[in-house]
């Protein structure tokens, strides 16, 4: 039996209280979170002393494009549609599936830095997400991407259908769910066959929902419908699933979305970036679940999870002049459990017996952590990525004390990324 | 002789570019800043190899609590008026001399550890902050903050006189502005008063400006003016200074702060938590000059300059709906350099030959700085205090690489800090 305890410290309970107490690990899984256990004797494997740190259950990033890493500072202050047309579009088309490899392990050190124990990606050439996150013992629920503004429609179907099962059984690391980019980007035969495969297997859809007014007005113009309405209207909202940003929601897409279970991924630095704040406020109180991500690096910069957590909760407050809104509790829980829940991850949405252990440590050894007089509020509002002490997926430590234990030297991955620039730029 | 020598990688040259090259210290001042010399042979006491990092202007806080870090994270949450009355105010009034060093000493070492080399700081107690700023070897403008809703204005008008005598005349470490807290916590008398010291010693004014929209009204009720417009007729801006927050100003405020030379100071996580969003892009256009604070840890949690800087260009881009406005460059500027000169600090403005050597040496060999595309935009969209290797001030090391170079260990301004917090709690 090999057993890891954390001790000497505090842990996020299941229901959103931070405690002092202690937890222990074993063959993946959390076998005992309570009171500190001073008489008992089984034979650790390791102890881990949180010196008065805070054991939290990583953040699930639930919307990134990992390997746009290597598109990050490209473009930058430029208005959306001559960044999208001038920079974004025309450097992906030059990437290769190595790229898009070497983009995702870059990405996979930051995550694991920052203490972000899952993902769920959107991005090309699957294939090598999958490699590069089941080599690292990273998480990773990734999503079809499919836009046929360019591509034929019937071809990008069978892709997907392809990866879904390939992938779509959830394995430890890396899974695959149905998704396309957004309504605006689709034909209405992609729609169409985005529906028969979300009914076919009654599996829940992901794409980018409402981010712009541009996209609303434009769908309502060709259609009559909101995005939102419209797509529940084709049957993709049958079974689930999310829209990410969902800037522009109207009262009406709110209560179809929540009849149907669509959570609401909200991404606040890039939305800032790029599109606008979402009232996220509203749609918490009218019943939508809320989850957290941060994006892809060409617009957020940073994958930086206790950044956006930190926003979701700043930005309702300052737009609503309501310091008393989104508490830190909400933004929280919204980060590290709701959003396990929204990617189907259910077995590592909080701290308890029987959970995976996917952990991060939280260090208060560190000027803005201090006096430590409120746990909570303190993990929300001051931590950053470098008080992450360790980060544990699957109870695998990927990340401890500035080392990290996947398969490739930083150092080699910011050469590869740095020749992708290079090579895409000439 | 001894001059240090940075070399290896870029600085931010006075004109807001950041070009590779190198930088020479003697004598607390920057000696050479320009392209590489490989062939000059000076006697260097230290040569640091930046690694391609950047070497930047350090952090100009232009406005914040330094001592409130003891009451960092209490009265989460909370409406504004409950927060001050319930928490802050009877909290702070249970604070003594030596708690306001003991807090002042745990923001120094956020203010080093993040790359900040300078603050204004406005809170009671000016002789315990400037001992622990100087024993430090840290710089500090304190400004006044007088208000007198519970004690008498001459008392306060004759102490503000008096710390402005004593400390008026800069020194390499401290110096004293001419402050009061605000226009709507100031009685008739104070505010004449504070008119009298300006026009007697011909010296700018600083304090809280237009902060909530209630404040403007109350003001307006009580005066038939907006508060900028009253202090300018009460002749307080008669040699300029700055406003903090400025989150309600009109078009018409606007015109007259320009007019007298009066800045705006922005604190954009502090105003998202308790105020609301200020528009900075229109203040910007209209001609006044920005500068950046953190405020107090009370409200915005950490000390965090990076975290100011993205969020003024992030939340003017969010608020407009528009990705080209208030560009990396902009804000950049304006927390390493306006700043400066808002405070009078025009010595250290900028990496120049001639200017003091006040500096921070920001690190790339991080997931989050790479793939290093663009110096200026990592700098302010991705860079963390994590990244800061060395921070500078007077041409003297304060922190290096993990390490704190001022007279208290960290692990000693924790404990007397957690004391305070159970003693005022209690």
């Amino acid at each position: 039996m090999s057993v890891t305890r954390f001790f000497n410290g505090y842990y996020l309970d299941y229901g959103g209280a931070v405690v002092r107490g202690e937890v222990h690990i074993e063959g993946g899984r959390i076998v005992y979170a309570g009171v500190a256990r001073t008489n008992a004797a089984p034979k650790y494997s390791r102890q881990i002393d949180m010196k008065d740190g805070y054991l939290i259950p990583g953040f699930k990033n639930c919307h990134t494009h990992s390997a746009m890493t290597a598109l990050r500072g490209l473009g930058e202050d430029l208005p959306l549609l001559k960044w999208l047309n001038d920079c974004v579009f025309p450097l992906e088309a030059k990437l290769t599936p190595e790229d898009v490899y070497w983009g995702t392990k870059l990405a996979i050190l930051e995550y694991v830095r920052g203490g972000t124990t899952a993902i769920s990606d959107m991005y090309f050439f699957e294939d090598e997400i999958a490699r590069a996150v089941t080599e690292s013992g990273f998480k990773c629920v990734a999503v079809g991407s499919a836009m046929d503004i360019s591509k034929d429609a019937e071809g990008q179907l069978a892709e997907i259908e392809a990866l879904f099962l390939k992938y779509g059984r959830a394995d430890a690391n890396f899974s695959f769910r149905l998704g396309h980019h957004a309504e605006y980007t689709a034909s209405d035969t992609l729609l169409k066959g985005m529906a028969y495969l979300v009914n076919k297997y009654k599996a829940p859809i992901y794409h980018h929902l409402s981010e712009s007014r541009g996209e609303v007005e434009g769908c309502a113009a060709r259609t009559g419908l909101t995005p939102p309405l419209r797509l529940a209207e084709l049957g993709l909202y049958n079974y689930g699933g999310a829209g990410y940003h969902c800037i522009n929601l109207t009262d009406a897409d709110v209560v179809v979305m929540k009849k149907f279970g669509v959570a609401v991924v909200s991404c606040p630095m890039s939305n800032l970036k790029v599109a606008g704040i979402a009232p996220i406020w509203r749609y918490r109180n009218a019943g939508l679940e809320i989850a957290v991500g941060t994006d892809g690096a060409a617009s957020a910069n940073t994958l930086d999870m206790f950044q956006e957590t930190r926003l979701l909760s700043a930005l309702q407050k300052g737009v609503l002049s309501q310091s008393e809104v989104m508490g830190a509790e909400l933004s929280l829980l919204a980060a590290v459990s709701t959003g396990a829940r929204v990617l189907g991850l259910h077995d590592c949405d909080g701290i308890q017996a029987g959970k995976t252990a996917d952990l991060a440590l939280i260090d208060v050894n560190s000027p803005q952590m201090q006096p430590a007089s409120n746990p909570l509020c303190d993990i929300v509002y001051s931590a950053r990525p470098e008080n992450v002490r360790l980060t544990m997926v699957n109870g695998k430590i990927l990340y401890e004390d500035g080392d990290y234990k996947i398969n490739e030297a930083p150092e080699r991955i910011y050469a590869e990324v740095k020749k992708i620039v290079k090579r895409i730029r000439a």
